[in-house]
């Protein structure tokens, strides 16, 4: 399973009181959350990082907003299940992959960030993770996951099509609100554009509405807290063949929790 | 009703061939159709606007590709049916928003373009849709539906909060793939973030994969040749009370379309 | 005379230190300083525009930078000599022109900001500073002199062409480099498509050049302090006529201070 | 001697028609041209590039525009005194740098493109140059030239600080206005921010004030042909040291022609 863009503290709460339960209902094997925006909207803190490690996350991915929380640099070094985009260049904290052992075999996670409309500009990501995908195939890794955090449609669907047959799972993150299609390619690749996000359901990008229409009327600058509320998480869950490394099948997960009463449904 | 972005002559035939027993079916009052890719991917011509028409649509859309093909600057003074966005400076040939009579009330359409990450750079659309509406609402006009072509997700949901209770639906359009997010927000406005494309099923967008992909992977010029295949319809349902003009239900519509077959289902 | 955006306490301190010199050597009747960056880089403060204006400078610009210190938005409208740009959308503190009686008769100074890779999205500012000055005009107004905020060349440089004939004088600035290129158009307008910068002189912009090389080649976030050492200070001086309107020469202002010796000349 | 970029017709004619005399007149020792809008505008068609080569320029470099003319792409195998940007992919066809033997030794030219506000997104310039530069050095060669097309200012004036004592020469080429900053930084290398264009005087960037302007005012799209009229010929002479590579001197080169006439000076 993975969960989209963990927002703020309302996200947090939602995903780690969650966890535990999504794991048995849906029976899943391995846990991917993706942190970027965990630290009241921005970055990820080592700390909150344990925590959704302790709560049931095989692996942590970020995104753009990597970097906004200082302390993290150093962190990095001592927690490979921590990823950021593999794209930076040479020389940076941090990986962006990292191979697990489960009962079903070695999976891989990888994260790319995407170049259109998205800072910093980083290496071309369709070269850089088809060829770290070569190595791990020739390793003999078959299951293969991807986090590509990018803003448009065409980069990340296009990345799909770039690794059809090559990964299990491409699926996108960053704009926070999760596409309605899902779906196989012909060589076995599970797709999905975004995975949205997991934060308040009153919100733009889970923060404050009021804020965001601010912005957009006046132009001018303001603050835009994380809003409150009902959760809604958001993500996938794939079924992958351990032999091939197919997708078998792949479904969108999109729940509105609330954080005092528990699930309310989707 | 609502169609999204209907590409080259793949989304064409499904549109058209589809729209009547669409109709029937779905007991639709009154269809749009966004036709800005309609022509080869590239804008809609005199004539694709007058098929879409003729097919059943009550107003057709368009968006950033609007000029693309020349022949349409001196077509929109002849029908007011066919939209731009409203936030081109005065003067600017055709009209950005429609008042319709129908069986139960006035409805009108509006349409306008965003600003982050979309070209060109256009009149703030939150300050000219808002006069819009207050000007509409005084005249009497309660079923107001916006098609708020734009980029980021951040925008157009900043639009939906920016006009709750004051439109009847805001609908995005431009990234070709539909999100999962449709809603009521608190005072009646019906959203969704964006309505997805009528094109190819095996596409980037509407375009052959390869053709992007070798964009993205090598950074050099080539054509997009639209895709062939199946074409996915998308757009939404949505029941406006005529009273109020408020949202009372929104439902994404999303189908696989053999061109040779008919219908395959969802 | 123009001088081009001030930055930090080297700029502030070399402009105010210079201002009464200068006047005197180059027989400036009237001076407008860009005032952007003037506090530690980012915006200007209500200390620093009085600072400025008690040095000689009759108006004081801004530019995308206007908002960056939060006491600045109340302290706008009461003080009619700084200017923000004026194609924010109506409503917003400040204003972005202003009339002045001088012994020459009066001056119109204007500010707008671009919209090419610039930030915030703002109205179109050809159509707005042509209607101004149209009204300007009317009212009998001909000496009229804009300072453009802008990124790109073909943005300042069209905004000339559009206004030969109808302002003095066009200035671009925002990139903090000057440019060659001052010159007089067919109808009288004298142009320069950047004045430049009143900051260090061994800096990026105004900022260490370690940082922002460390910026660029690592892809990861920094503070970007302002430099040290002698400041560059850049800009225009320009000759009107008063009964026409028309430039009738225009020079570029570059000189570097040794903020511990006075001028080193150019 | 380097000359910006040669903007179609106007702009070869003038470069092909002044090189001799000015080689004589500055007694230069090797000459580049950045050739990317020589061909109406848009790109380099391989006839124009050998026009270029005999007419005496040593290396014709590119830019953005590098693959606007198709049969470009077949022609770069076969003259490696023709570049494009060199952090392009591996693959890419043509090579983003060359190594010339001269009287007074090895020249290498570098050509590299920027990643602020440019398109298509390639890989870190900063890296790549400095690799490419330290191999060079390791194989003797000392003098060493790079064109770094870009748009910004920041990027520019960071990369030649990024090479200060490393590279002769950075000169930054594409906005095509010349700035008037032109020095030598503490280590040794000759920097200015942009060279400027070869093309019309009465000109956006070498298109026709008209179609750039209306462009501007009204959002829709337009044909911007290339102006008429004398031509201000662009670029820097510096003068570099062989045996340590050194920048000795860098002088900018404005000069406007009349294409009937001759040079009317500067
Ligand atoms: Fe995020
Ligand atoms: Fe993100
Ligand atoms: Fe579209
Ligand atoms: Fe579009
Ligand atoms: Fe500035
Ligand atoms: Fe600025
Ligand atoms: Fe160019
Ligand atoms: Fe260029």
């Amino acid at each position: 399973m993975f969960l989209g863009d963990v927002v703020g503290e309302p996200g947090r709460k939602a995903v780690i009181g969650q966890l535990a339960s999504l794991r048995k209902e849906l029976e899943l094997d391995f846990i991917i959350v993706n942190g970027e925006n965990a630290a009241g909207g921005r970055g990820i803190t080592p700390k909150i990082t344990i925590d959704l490690l302790r709560a049931g996350a095989a692996v942590v991915t970020t995104g753009d907003h990597v970097w906004d929380q200082q302390d993290i640099v150093d962190y990095f070094p001592t927690e490979p299940r921590l990823l950021r985009p593999i794209n930076y260049p040479e020389g940076t904290p941090g990986a962006g992959w990292v191979v697990l052992e489960t009962a079903k075999g070695k999976i891989a996670v990888i994260q790319a960030q995407g170049r259109s409309f998205i800072q910093p500009p980083l290496e071309n990501p369709f070269v850089i993770v088809e060829d770290r995908i070569a190595k791990l195939r020739e390793e003999g890794v078959k299951m293969i996951f991807l986090d590509f955090h990018a803003e448009t449609t065409s980069e990340k669907i296009a990345m799909g099509w770039a690794l059809d047959g090559k990964a299990s799972v491409v699926v996108g993150t960053h704009t926070h609100v999760q596409t309605a299609d899902e779906r196989i390619l012909p060589e076995g690749t599970g797709c999905l554009t975004d995975a949205g996000m997991c934060g308040p359901e009153h919100s733009v990008l889970g923060r404050s509405p009021e804020s965001v229409v601010w912005r957009f009327r006046t132009g001018m600058p303001t603050r835009f807290p994380v809003a409150k509320g009902p959760v809604r998480l958001c993500g996938l869950v794939a079924d992958i063949d351990p032999e091939s490394g197919k997708c078998l099948s792949i479904e969108r997960l999109n729940r509105l929790i609330d954080l005092n009463e528990g699930s309310e449904g989707a």
